[in-house]
Order: C-alpha cells, then sequence, then structure tokens
C-alpha cells in the first residue's frame, strides 16, 4: 500500500496474527523487490511458518506464499526465502492483456504463453504447490486467457488467480469471467480457482462474492482492505458477508472471527493507515446508531437494526478497560487475549511499565490503548539494538508567538550527551525536530507525517507516524515541488511513536525514523547491504 | 452519522457545493427531530432551495426534501421547514418487516397499510412531490410490500424509496427485489424507483448498481459513504462506476465530477470523519502507484493501470501550491475554483488573513490547506455572533514532566480579560484546556476529542474536532463507564479548529465549542428554544 513500510519484526507481528486468525495461506511479500522484502518473507518462513498458534483447528499450519514475476531469477529468489517453511507455495504472475503485453512488457500473444509456461514449470522443479496469475486478466481476451490456463495447468500449477487488477469490472462481468475461464480451461477441476479483485469503484468485495458464486475457492484479500490505490478486498467483509449468509453461499469459513477487530486496529496502527469510522464491519462506528428512530429499535429488539452481534467480531471488548490499579496478572490475561502473550519476561515488563505510565496520566486504559503501546512497542523492538539516540529530556515552550523546544540527546553507543535548541515557526513540533536535526548532524527531509488520535477524551493516545530521508544535495528550494509522486530512489526510514502526550509522541516517532536512518548508514559502511527497513 | 454535529452554517455550505456537483436532490434533514435540525432544513430550503448554483445544465434549482415519519405532526413540521424552496418534497416513511411492526411500532400489516396511506395521503394535501419508504424493505415479505406500495401510489406518492435499511442483502437479491416489486406493484410506471443501501457487509455500491439495473432511477447516496453504522452508498462510487460504464449501465448522470475530490475534503473536514487512504475514488491513495511494477506500467502508459484520470474526479489539483508571495487575485481565483467564490468582502478578508498567516509559517500551502482553513472559517462563523470568549495570549510549557499552559481570555461582552495557568499529566493540550475552564468557570466534559494531521511536512494542517457537554452534577467518580453508547439527553456542543500548530488547533477548537455552550445557554435564559447546535 502507498506509504506503508513496516519493519520485519512488525511484518512477523502480524503473521503470528493471521495465523491466530485462522488464514490458510499467507502471502508474505516479493523476496526479489529489496533484501529487506527477502528477509522479512525469510523470517516470516523460517519463524512463523512452522507455528500452529491458533490453528489447532486447521490441524496445518499456515502455507506461506512468495509472489515472483515469471522470470527464473524471481522464481529462484522467492524459493530462497520461503524454503523454511513447511508448507510453502511460489506465485508467479504475467500480464495477458493486450495493453499490457504491447505497452509494458513489449511481447506477443505467443511469447507470453511459453513464458508462462516456463516459469510455472521452472517453480514447480522448486516446490509442489504453485500459483499462477494472468495479470489483468479483467482485461484480458477470455479466450486467450483459456488458452494461457490450460498451458500452465499442464505445466504443474494447483491455482489460478485471476486478478482484475485496475478494479474495472462489475460483479456480473467479474462472475461471468470466471465462470467462462472454468468452462473453458482443460484441467479446470484439477486446480483451486482464486479472487483477486481491487477497490477502484468500491467494488472489490462485491466482485468477489460474485467470483465465489461462480467457483472461486481462494479468495485474495487483505485486513481492512489495504493495498495499491484504493486497496483490495476487505477479508473481513467476505467473511462476514458469508458468516451471515450460510444458505446463499456454496462455500463456509473457518476463521476465527472475535479476532477481526483487533488485528484491524494492529494493523491500522502499525501501517499508518487509519480505518475510517464508516468502514463496514471494524469501523468504530459500525455499530453505533445515533439516530433516536434506531436507538429505540435496538433497545426494544436488537435485530431490527443489527445483523451481525459486535461479541461476532471483537468489537465489543475494544472498550474493556484496565486502570491504574490493575495488577501483572491482569494486564498479563488482557494482553493474552489481544494475542500478544508471547512476549518475553523483558518484553512483558517493558509493555507492564509503558502501561502503568499511561494508567497513571489517564483514567481509563482501553484495549485499543494497549494495542496502541503495543504496536509502537513493536516498532520500537524492531530498532533495539540500533537505538542509537534516546531523548534524555525534553522541554517545549510554545505560545501565540514562535515555539522553542530543548532537547537533549543521548548517544547509547558512547555514551556521551548532547544539548541544543531550536524554534519551529509553525508550532511546537517543528521545533522540537528542528533541534533533533541539530543534535543528530543531519538535515532530514520529511516525507510523511501523520496525526491520529482519537478518542472520547483529552487524554486518547496520540500516535505519529513519520517517513524521512537524508537531505543529501542543498535544501531544496522554496516553492519547489516536492509531492508523494516523485520517485527517487533514495531510502526512506519510517518511525512510530504512540504517547498521549502528542508532542512526546511526536518527538519518539522521528527519533525512532532517525535511529533507523543512522543504522542503515553505520551496516552500510559494514559493507552490509539494507534499503527497505 | 453517529459522532458528527454540523452547524447549521455548516450544513449550508455543503447544500451548496451539492447544487455545484449537480445533485438533483437534497434530503436536508430530519425537521421534527429537534429544534436545530429544523432551522436547517428552513435555511437550507430559504437560502439555497431557490439558488441556481452550478445548476445551469440543469435548468432547476434543486428539490430540498425533508424526512417526516408517517404520522401527520411529523409531515406538517416537515411542510413548514421546506415550506420555502421552490421545489419541495416530503419524503415520509414506515416499516413494513414483520420483525419491525412487532417489535418496534407493535401494530399489523392492516394498520401499517392504513397508516402508509394517510401519511402520504396528508403529505399529497401540502406538496406534490411525496416520497415513501418502507423501512426495512429488505427483509420485508415482498407481496406484503407491493401491497403497502400500490396502495401509497394510489394515494398519491411520486416516487418509492427501497432500503436495505440494515445493510444484509446480497446484491443480487436486492436486485431481484426491486425487479419483482416493479413488476408486481400497481401503477409502478408512473412513479420514480429509488435505492437506499447501507454498508454493513461492504455492499452498499454493488447493491445501489444493481438496483440500477432492475429500474432504480433514483439512488440515495451520501458523499464520502458516511451515515449511520458503517454507512450508506457513496455517491462518488455510483456516479464513477456508470461514468467509467456507459454502454452498461441503462442510465446516464450529469454530475460535475471535477468537483469530488473538494467536496469530499470538505465534508470530512466538517464533519471530522476522516475518509481512509485506500477510500476508491476520493481516498489520498486512489491514485497513487507504489509497487515499481505499477510505477514502470503507468510511465509507459498510464492506461496500464489507471481506469479513471485523476483530473476526471479532481484529484489533481488537490497538491496545486499557494506560496506567501501569491496576492489577493491568485488567491481570490482559487477560492472560486474551490467553490468558496461568494464570501462578503468581509469574510474573504478573513480568509485572505489567515492564508497569510499560514504562508508565513509554510512554505507551501496547497488546495487541502485552503478547503481546511475554509471549513475552518466557516465552522467558526457559525458562532460569530456568538464569539464571548477569544483567546489572547497562550503559553505553553511541556515536556518529559508535567505541562503547563498559561491562557488569556477576553470576554468580547465585557471587554474584561482574565488569565490563570493549569497543569495538564497527560500533556500540553490536557493544560490547555483546564487552563480555559477554569477562566470561564465551568466543569467541561469533553465527550469527543479528534486529531488529524495528515500532510508532507511538519507544517501539516493540523485539524482538531472536539465535542462537549457541561459536568453538571459531580464529576464522574473515577473508574466509571461512560461510553458514547450512553444515550444522556443533555446538550452537546460541536467545535473545529485547524491550525499548522496543533496545540493552537486544540484550544481553537476547545473555545469554539465553549462558546455554543455559553450562547446557547444565554438563549435559554431570555427564553428561545435550541437543544442541538
Amino acid at each position: 500500500s502507498p506509504g506503508v513500510t513496516l519493519t520485519v519484526n512488525e511484518k512477523i507481528e502480524i503473521a503470528k496474527q493471521l495465523s491466530r486468525l485462522g488464514v490458510d495461506v499467507l502471502e508474505a511479500g516479493f523476496p526479489v523487490a529489496s533484501q529487506g522484502d527477502f528477509d522479512a518473507v525469510e523470517r516470516i518462513a523460517t519463524e512463523v511458518g512452522p507455528l500452529m498458534i491458533g490453528r489447532e483447528a486447521h490441524g496445518t499450519p499456515m502455507t506461506i506464499a512468495g509472489l515472483a514475476r515469471a522470470v527464473p531469477a524471481d522464481i529462484k529468489r522467492c524459493f530462497d526465502a520461503i524454503s523454511k517453511a513447511p508448507k510453502r507455495r511460489i506465485h508467479t504472475f504475467l500480464a495477458t492483456s493486450d495493453i499490457h503485453l504491447q505497452h509494458k512488457l513489449k511481447i506477443t500473444r505467443e511469447e507470453c504463453v511459453a513464458r508462462a509456461v516456463a516459469a510455472v514449470s521452472f517453480a514447480k522443479t522448486l516446490v509442489d504447490d504453485v500459483e499462477f496469475s494472468p495479470e489483468d486478466a479483467g482485461r484480458s481476451d477470455q479466450d486467450f486467457l483459456c488458452q494461457v490456463l490450460s498451458a500452465v495447468i499442464e505445466a504443474g500449477a494447483t491455482t489460478l488467480n485471476i486478478p482484475d487488477t485496475v478494479g474495472y469490472n462489475m460483479p456480473e462481468e467479474y462472475g461471468a469471467m470466471i465462470k467462462y475461464l472454468i468452462a473453458n480451461t482443460k484441467g479446470s477441476n484439477t486446480v483451486i480457482w482464486s479472487a483477486h479483485c481491487h477497490n477502484d469503484l468500491g467494488l472489490a468485495t462485491a466482485n468477489t462474492l460474485s467470483g465465489i458464486m461462480n467457483g472461486i475457492r481462494q479468495v485474495e484479500v487483505t485486513i481492512n482492505g489495504i493495498g495499491e490505490r484504493a486497496g483490495n478486498t476487505a477479508m473481513e467483509e467476505i467473511v462476514m458477508a458469508v458468516h451471515t449468509h450460510p444458505d446463499f453461499f456454496p462455500v463456509y469459513h473457518t476463521i476465527n472471527t472475535p479476532q477481526f477487530f483487533r488485528i484491524s486496529q494492529l494493523v491500522s496502527s502499525l501501517s499508518g493507515m487509519v480505518v475510517q469510522p464508516n468502514k463496514a464491519i471494524v469501523g468504530a462506528n459500525a455499530f453505533l446508531h445515533e439516530s433516536g428512530i434506531h436507538q429505540d429499535g435496538v433497545l426494544k429488539n436488537k435485530l431490527t437494526y443489527e445483523i451481525i452481534s459486535p461479541e461476532t467480531v471483537g468489537a465489543n471488548t475494544i472498550n474493556l478497560v484496565l486502570g491504574k490499579h490493575s495488577g501483572r496478572a491482569a494486564f498479563r490475561s488482557r494482553l493474552q487475549e489481544l494475542g500478544f502473550g508471547e512476549l518475553t519476561d523483558e518484553e512483558f515488563q517493558i509493555a507492564f511499565n509503558s502501561f502503568k505510565a499511561l494508567a497513571d496520566s489517564k483514567k481509563r486504559v482501553t484495549e485499543q490503548d494497549l494495542i496502541a503501546l503495543l504496536s509502537d512497542q513493536v516498532s520500537q523492538a524492531a530498532g533495539t539494538d540500533k537505538a542509537i539516540f534516546v531523548i534524555k529530556s525534553l522541554q517545549v515552550v510554545s505560545g501565540t508567538s514562535f515555539a522553542t523546544a530543548t532537547v537533549q540527546l543521548q548517544n547509547s553507543q558512547t555514551g556521551e550527551t548532547t544539548v541544543d535548541a531550536a524554534i519551529g515557526k509553525s508550532g511546537p513540533i517543528e521545533a522540537v525536530f528542528s533541534a533533533i536535526q541539530r543534535l543528530v548532524g543531519k538535515k532530514i527531509r520529511l516525507l510523511k507525517f501523520d496525526i491520529t488520535a482519537v478518542g472520547e477524551g483529552v487524554d486518547a493516545l496520540g500516535q505519529v507516524s513519520v517517513k524521512i530521508a537524508e537531505n543529501q544535495g542543498d535544501e531544496t528550494p522554496e516553492g519547489e515541488e516536492e509531492g508523494p509522486r516523485s520517485t527517487s530512489k533514495q531510502a526512506t526510514y519510517h518511525g512510530h511513536g504512540a504517547d498521549s502526550d502528542i508532542i512526546q509522541a511526536a518527538s519518539r516517532a522521528y527519533l525512532n525514523a532517525i535511529n533507523r536512518l543512522v543504522a542503515n548508514e553505520n551496516e552500510r559502511l559494514h559493507g552490509e547491504r539494507q534499503v527497505d527497513v
């Protein structure tokens, strides 16, 4: 998803939660894209692949899949990344629409078939489980598609995934295409057919469901529907549509639905991608009734306006409360319910200390706060051995004139402490960032800056997420365009911070990102390659 | 939508923008719900109803509709509110599903038919244009529905709206229901059939489109899909589905689509309901390509991954930039493009001053910033004659220990100036709020607190929205639950603030809300009734 840069630790945490949710196949990344992507897929395959967490009902661990273009180098690299998983899959793809063949790949239809067959055949020499996707299937000639798909089945593909890459199809069109492909592809009954839809017109869920009605038996989905552009199909919507319509759909699900709210919060918190209040199933308002008529109806009989009870998707637990008098046992049991049960003693202690500090400044600590705290801890942990700079003290003076910040940083490697001040024309956060820049002796470009704080009180936990890059040349001249569409190859670094004091949250996020930048520079000095952290 | 409390001025601004967008019928509110709702509908009918802004192509102003339960008092009150509009409509509704009849209304099917007919007949004596909705149609017995609908057509209904009130229908089901109702209702070809869908399973758009394929010719939609629970059908998704599939749908549209991004931002900004980045059409990422493969394709030929050009929905203009050297003319022309062309000289001057102040602290002022500034101005203006307290100076000291705020307020009625300080355990914003509470001498309960700041730099405009109520009894005891589900009848007040300094934004939002509270108290002392501001 644009703007989302998760660390390896964050990806592992999400992978574990997906296992707990009951997901069958996890596509963990695109190993050839960068060393960072490779590392993430490899560590998920090694560390999460063998786990059975929450999967007793399934009897097997998750299959870990990696993505690869239809070229040998990609496929080999993908295999290297997933090879340690007990259940592993290579997912290779090649565009089949004329517009993609002519303009992007510049190959003929014959070359397209040959390349697809070669890719699947090669992948099949490495693993048994091979998925093939004809990219932009929605705009491909259907008879040519059947030709490609028949050929890859013969070459050994076990799953055929049909993407509506640009999110253009209407549900009737997508369903009809699936029906036609299954009817006209040789060997179609020997493979699993899969749907992969995009939400550009708001129809990803409807298209995927229409696919299911026409023979789809694997759905490619994401938590909260995040993904390229307007995103992909939201898992929670598909599962709950099937859940609420057992007689309508010819399929069932084995998803642990009460986990939905938590994993939605976790993904939102780690990715910095907010979930709008009116998001189906997992939005903050999804189960709130505002109008008097609706409230009255719900009080008389819930069924008048509720088709899903909040408990079914875990939305009821989100306001459960811990207070400053809650002890370790209560805290530990709550963490376990949240799926953070496998913390080491040290990690648990850090989490407990953060909780105590929060409970001190805040009357009621909600489950939402705990998820934010733990997400913050997971993110910070990604840089634990890298936390070169630590804030020792921070003082801000701001008001109707300029803001001033005084920051004291400690370099944890040398023990040296430095202090400096700076002003901010547009408020205290700018002042803090400027002071930190002075102390670390770097010119930093801020590429993205998100604050969110949503709650019932002024002590709502503020979450800040930043993306930075080092300013290598001169500073950008005033007024020059430097929008998000500029596609420089410069390394970027992501940082998170969560705190009930918004300035503290911002300074932690900023320093978190800087620590990653500095760690990366040090590693490069020692010859290691790492561009995507 | 839960948590959204717009002022009358904000509603009027949105109504004007909807006219500009080319909307045919605007359902402006539910006049009987409160004096505030009545006032909003009446002022929209009077001030926006006769306007032709942006409607030259249509040849008529918007129809202004009001909602009314199927009882004479509601219908009369609705008529009083809309009566000044040149084109006006009464929309009355009554539940028809057995579950609603038995549990909510406690009436028989016969009584239901009689009540619906009586309501439509009475409305018809007041206006020509009468819409009727059988609430929870999606779960109603279809033959009974046809009986009710045939009867209300005979009584004079001109539009029949079929709601899937609980968002339960699958697209095939909703489409089939519409087809059946049209085929089996007497006089069905003499009325317009309308769709009203909810998004509880993420299918509002698909259901509405399925309705269109089966005879629907009015769609009830909202900007950004906001509404009860998971919201209603998003207008921008329906229009762009029709726009991109002219040969698929048997309908066309006359919507001014390049206005979509702006009105989406305006509604989000005024309502405090964030639009998630992966929202179709109007999300911040809707036109961003992140993966290298997609970027490469788009550079070679946009059509590889783009089905809608960003210009078509106005997404390209959002990053257009004004700088500190931009003059009045450039600023005025930009405001006109944004649809804020009808400011008075005084309003223009206030806007220009805010812009200059922002440009002073910020290198580049984007269109998004201008929308936030103008939205802020619209909100503040709602309380112009009510702005009893004004911040004269504000000083904050915060850091790793407690935060301290010193605030100087002026009472604009008496000219008196007071100053006081307070601390905040959870940061500077709490400190500011506490100091303001001391100065105004009230115990305020903060019911909602939202911060959003999304941009490319630390000078991104922060937007804060708060909801408060006066604490009339003792303070809530520590640990007591006071969640959003508590349904007290206490008056609540909403405030907005936008500033690149997040603390300034928060203090303005808080004082904005307090000014409304105080103004409301003063009005009550003088005998006026106003509970929903």
